[in-house]
């Protein structure tokens, strides 16, 4: 039995798009377990959620119940989970004759969870550009959904929320420096390929699916990628390349 | 021959005070290697770093290079190095023989490296309370310094960082939830007591370094260090007490 797994679409052709969802998309590939993607409209989500008995990731910033994706169930064990790295901790032990991705004798868990508040962190300069990016390839219920919560959270029309002139360049050089800093955490263990040096782990799917977000939605010949693909030795680009096999969208 | 450990002083009863300072601390004492603390006032820190050609760490805001402690030098290598983690790796590696503190098989530096950064952010909000429990504790020379630079950075006399009234109710509620975020790192492993679980790593020294100075500026019996021993089932007050017989000051 196929494991389903929840995302939400766009207009675009391959249609998936969103960070946090690509990051469980390349587990179950990369896995190799089977799964068919059921899309939700943005609308639906806290719907979906409450029917399956999926609880709430995170809050709004009113404190109200933020449900999220992405979310699997699994008809083998009748599961329902949501958040990404909960899900790559139930495939993995669920799955424990398929690829690895926590390698090694500890639990990385932690260190895994607080690598991604980190890379967050890095690269939250991103958001306010990749927004423009965002809501004309949502379908229309989506796009207004997605309008009527960002607009809320940014107090502006999201129009409005692209840094326009001298603050434009200002930020986009700090996202560069941010995803410097990302770097550098790479140098520190000779220089990767993957964060933990040779064996890939969860922390570079993470990674991964905050990249090909970029790609995807500025597009492969745009100036953003363009201009990311060329800082710190072309390191985000050969990321997606070593990667490449698990971006099939099923 | 011992390493020399150099380390900025204070007036209080233990000198020793700084966290970045306290993770090699830490790291020296469970590894138990022979070293003696040269302590070094704040307004020396940067010519004695020159002078044994250590690198600045980091840039202050204007982008002028900054000096930072905690660094060692080792007279049985001639080495002298500055950052804690890599020190701590320099540490691992030149003595092979002492208890581990990156355990395992893979290179995890870059995973600490992110969990430092994800641990600053979160814990971001306590310093602006404890500003004003360091500089009555430095010694005259490096409180003049501490004052001109830390002043430059905030803007603003070191006597008004700290928030007042309904300001200061929100940031200390701020304060509690990022040490909660910490905590939920540790509950995605089992609990601990060790962020890989039941084997010590580097950055649960991190975690002490940064917690051992809460209780030391504020006090063991302050309002501060009583109300975030009560936090998190205890998390904070225990992760000292697994690490008591490290803290020694020599």
């Amino acid at each position: 039995m196929s494991i389903i797994f929840y995302d939400i679409p766009s207009t675009l052709p391959g249609i998936a798009w969103t960070p946090n969802t690509w990051k469980i998309r390349y587990c179950l590939n990369y896995k190799g377990i089977p799964y068919k993607t059921e899309w939700v409209e943005y609308p639906d989500i806290e719907e979906h959620c409450k029917k399956h008995g999926i609880a709430p990731t995170s809050k709004w910033r009113d404190g109200s119940p933020r449900y999220t994706f992405p979310a699997i169930h699994d008809p083998s064990t009748g599961i329902y989970v949501a958040e990404s790295l909960l899900i790559a901790r139930y495939l993995e032990n669920q799955y424990p004759d398929t690829p690895k991705v926590f390698p090694g004798p500890h639990d990385l868990s932690a260190l895994h969870a607080a690598f991604s508040k980190a890379l967050d962190v890095e690269i939250a300069p991103a958001t306010q550009f990749i927004i423009s990016a965002i809501f004309p390839v949502l379908n229309p219920r989506s796009e207004a959904h997605f309008r009527r919560t960002r607009e809320k959270t940014f107090g502006k029309k999201l129009e409005d929320i692209a840094p326009q002139g001298e603050d434009r360049i200002a930020q986009w050089a700090q996202f560069r420096a941010g995803l410097g800093n990302v770097n550098k955490w790479f140098e520190m263990n000779g220089g990767g390929p993957f964060l933990m040096c040779d064996v890939l782990s969860w922390s570079d799917l993470v990674l991964a699916g905050e990249t090909i977000w970029y790609r995807i939605l500025w597009g492969e010949d745009s100036e953003e990628w363009k201009d990311i693909k060329s800082w710190d030795g072309g390191r985000w680009g050969k990321i997606l390349e070593t990667l490449k096999e698990y971006e099939t969208v099923m």
